[in-house]
């Protein structure tokens, strides 16, 4: 059975099952949350201070991120542009569906019911954020059917790592550094190392770019960098908090863009600038200010924080990613340990050293809410004291900066830990026979997937003609 | 005069008698509503809660759905992409006007003059969606002043429909199923049984498309996609109704998305995905939803109606639109017969369903809210024990479940008839001898109308040989 | 050292000493404002109230113009796709954080510190796209070195004249027509007048665009025109005038957009629609309601400014482009003069007819809080009178309709003095030889600056029988 025959087969009766599952646990869990329950408004309810008016625009503006951002910037292959952008759309879908009941029990659980609300949506974009950028250590060598077993691997260790991390770690990670980066990176070079090819380590013809896809790729970008702010505060506390991570997530990703413009300049051997740095390096600066992103860490170490993130990031994509693929046999196609493992763990210790320099003089009282680990235990009367100046304010562990420093040590440590083990099960189980992977030379190819147009063929006989001219032309 | 000389008279022409009389109509009877009227400002007035604030977020999100959304979707076609982006540009933008002043007169007429806020931009958005929609049956055989024409003439059809359906009927349809996704279809369908060309009923050499051209109509799909939850969310009540059509309109499409791929994958020969599937069918089910999409349907419902509404979708571009063209002479170019047409009945099917299940016991008082003909009427008790738990409820014809289901039908009918008449009406005028209709061989070819750069000749030519290679290679 | 080996250089030199010295300045002077700092917040303040929530809609949409729109509608060059989409994204991200800093010292300095949040970033936005505007003049003829150099510049010249001409003067100009739009286009004409290259007077080979590249630039013009209204009403003053100004622009865009596909059929001599007129006159209308945006001017009245707008910008590309570029020596590239510049004028006059005939009886009190400098002085009784119907209005100058028409047109002179004094110093500056200006053989052409991609080299063969082939068939 070729292939392609096998996905005429394999798809639909993957997605078949899993909508029949999805029917029978949506019937049985989901239901409305207070605000999208009609039943529960009455006189005493204002509709204009529905949550729904607190969150629907971030959920929007990650909408599009996820859907257009993501899509562009993935669709950089010359051939596998369909795939890079149809996969996404598809894999994402999945992914938020599934997100949605397994977040659910975790986290919207109650009353024998998941409740559901735009809250939910926007907390499952950032668990498809999680496999997204696990699918761009895998992007070219993966079929549909494995992008889905990934993500309905991925988003159950995701939400179990993510709830027991908030749980019984309690950490500050406002902009989802550790969370959702360090996670989605390890859990995706954990499967991209089961799924090794060693004939890949040269290279493949069809690995290559066009004019068109390089562009884009950039639109894929500029819409994830437009955007940017509103996914790093949108699970912010309303209010001066989320203006924080809004300018910091700003700030962070502007010194990142010059830097990476800077270095992709000089260090290329002529003095040109690389598509891939512009797509890629640019964006270092918001995972950089993620994990202190809604502290008061001064708009100047925002600032620096994108130069720092950045600056890994290139030499990440210059030296490290040639060295993990040669020497730990780790192909990882998008290069997602440059901008979301280096950048996250500099992010995270970021975030230690914001943990560690705040004082009460900086931040008054709200210090306890913005560290609400840090705010005195139930029964405290200093507790009791800050309800006073802030008024809902949660009690908390008690904690000092240094324990909620090692706390955001172990968490870091956990949640690596967790998403390499289960980056390498997942591997282990798309790597199985009845997976459809394609093989080492249809890799990088839309045409063992889709229905090309006619002008696909001309496409690939000129890239024929290219590559014999360019061996002359460009060197 | 060839069709191209006579755009030169009839273009301009056709604009510069429709502006005079757009100047002359907006000058004598638009003015500014309460709550962009300056004057009406005063110390009681609170300018935060302006209508702006409630209403522009959705008004811009429909904006990029009307103009890039609609734009990048039609401009599937690969030599017809100028056309396709930039005469949805124009219609869109013509139609807009026309309906602030058209819907003006049936929705926002009071002392004399159209009043005109933000939400009056919003409803005629919904107007321009309507024709844009129908636009899509005729995609590729009709010139810009055609174009015009037909919007010129399928705004008052509709608005005149609009306005007695809610007013006289009086149904409940949040997101359009009925109104606009059952109008524009059947009103398109009119035109283009009147504009049946027999040539055309075995292809154009030039009905196809390209690499790139597929991948900017998928980029389009996302635009709708993504902003499809701000359509359908946009004329709900605010609060928990609002919150509600997200979260069902996101299920739906969620649920609708997968299955796409599941179909599209099983029911190609090769098991190969097809482009047209992902760029349509995928979006089916934001119009399933559509009619019940404010009520307390459950979100297993919105979910499930993702996946019928996508199946009938699916197999009528498969065997419905192929026996439409051939033996009822309807050559529907982009399929909106199955995209809302399918759709739209078995969404009304689905809000007529829940309308006889709803009761107070799921929905609470709420109920004579959301189903604003069931409140009682004026005078009746009831209502003033209601008005006591939801303030400003106001009285309804206190009709039953079943007299709202059978009004519901009526609805449909009066629709489907209204737009069918249009429709037929519109294309005989479009017909007319100079209305600059492209020639058979002329179709789907942006040479006809736009000055084109000079490699759309060498794609031209790359075309004729990759019809002769394809033939080779294809099979 | 050739051109490009420079950039290996310089790029790097210039965007590592800007670094620095912005760091320096970030720490020493850039803190929080009232609203993104924690420590001010206490149960008085409403986290729902925080500036954020009013300001951040407009920064997002904003920011999909600067990156997207601007940089779809820059890369319109076949062969220079790379650089226009790429180069505003750097120009631009640069130009945002060097405003930060150079306005903050103009507007939001106080106790020795720049005050950061939202409303800064949304100014800077503004002198952004002032930059970009300019970046028009010169689009092909430029280098990345040179195009920092001139926004390192342009933003205090343009950051004094707005705050010389808004403190000084005093000036009514809610949609930055004269301050954005004439100053940019004046500034960028100075700098292009500088840099005049008499070989590039009959066209460059390379000068030229694709069918995909037109396309693009089509979608950057929708992003544009999507969320304009967003650009003229951020810095309204909320409520009534805000929501007007959304609608002006809407319509002036409206009517602008229909006018211009009527004047490009009608005179192209082939009754033919230019991408170049889509792509760039439909805009007039956003910049010609510019300066009476938010004003009681009736919606007729921007339906008719985006009329003329459009028409005078139409006739500026075709006859006073060619005109300027032969006698004057100014080769404005995208015709900045004509979407700006004319635009801008008929602008900023509509914008004094509407002072001018501003009542009391049409606006109300509320004049006085649009006009402000209108409002009686300190002390005046009707200040207190008119206190008690606008609560918050702010003294102001007691100026009359007249003398507030005759500050406009001081404004008016000052800013296109100052920015063509400032343009032309500048593209002194641009035109040192180390400042790495392309040759002029290499205008127009990506390869000086990017690697790229096997299939450019194609594409420039293909090009080459187009051209050929094109002067047999296109005549």
């Amino acid at each position: 059975m070729s292939p392609s025959t096998s996905l005429k087969v394999r798809l639909p009766a993957f997605v078949f099952v899993l909508e029949a599952v999805m029917i029978a646990l949506y019937a049985v869990f989901v239901t409305y949350d207070d605000d999208s329950n009609t039943k529960l408004q009455n006189n005493a309810t204002n509709p204009m201070e529905n949550s729904m008016y607190r969150d629907y625009q971030y959920f929007a503006d990650v909408q599009v991120m996820i859907f257009l951002g993501f899509g562009c910037l993935l669709a950089f292959f010359r051939f596998y542009g369909f795939s890079g952008m149809v996969f996404n759309f598809l894999t994402a879908t999945f992914a938020i569906q599934w997100a949605i009941l397994i977040q659910g029990f975790f986290q919207f659980y109650h009353d024998g019911k998941i409740h559901l609300g735009i809250i939910n949506l926007l907390n499952a974009e950032f668990a498809c954020a999680v496999v997204l950028i696990s699918f761009g250590a895998v992007l070219g060598k993966t079929g549909p059917v494995q992008l889905l077993v990934m993500a309905l691997l991925e988003i159950p260790v995701f939400a179990v790592t993510e709830w027991a991390v908030l749980k019984y770690i309690g950490i500050n990670d406002a902009g989802g550094s550790i969370l959702i980066h360090l996670f989605a990176c390890y859990f995706g070079l954990g499967v991209t190392f089961v799924l090794y090819r060693p004939s890949l380590s040269k290279g493949h013809p069809k690995e290559t770019t066009s004019y068109e896809s390089d562009m884009l790729s950039v639109m894929g970008t500029l819409f994830l960098w437009v955007f940017w702010p509103s996914f790093n505060s949108a699970l912010t506390i309303k209010g001066d908090d989320q203006h924080r991570a809004v300018l910091h997530t700003f700030l962070g990703l502007s010194s990142s863009t010059i830097t990476a413009f800077a270095l992709s300049a000089m260090f290329n051997k002529r003095g040109r600038l690389t598509m891939a740095d512009v797509q890629n390096v640019t964006l270092a600066g918001g995972v950089t200010v993620g994990a202190s992103v809604d502290m008061m860490i001064s708009p100047v170490a925002a600032y620096a924080l994108g130069i720092m993130g950045c600056t890994a990031c290139f030499f990440g994509y210059k030296y490290l990613t040639p060295f993990l693929a040669k020497s730990l046999r780790i192909q990882d196609q998008c290069g997602i340990h440059n901008l979301h493992g280096l950048t996250g763990l500099i992010s995270s210790t970021a975030g230690i050293c914001a943990i560690l320099l705040a004082t009460e003089e900086t931040y008054g009282p709200s210090m306890y809410e913005i560290f609400s680990h840090r705010a005195p235990p139930e029964g405290d009367p200093k507790l009791l004291e800050l309800q006073v100046l802030i008024p809902g304010l949660k009690p908390g562990l008690g904690r000092t900066a240094w324990e909620q420093a090692l706390y955001q040590v172990a968490a870091i440590f956990s949640t690596i830990f967790a998403a390499t083990v289960g980056g390498l099960l997942t591997g282990l189980i798309m790597k199985l026979p009845f997976m459809e992977s394609p093989s080492d030379e249809s890799c990088f190819d839309d045409q063992l997937f889709f229905d090309v147009p006619s002008d696909f063929h001309s496409l690939e006989v000129l890239e024929t003609v290219e590559v014999m001219d360019g061996n002359v032309k460009v060197d």
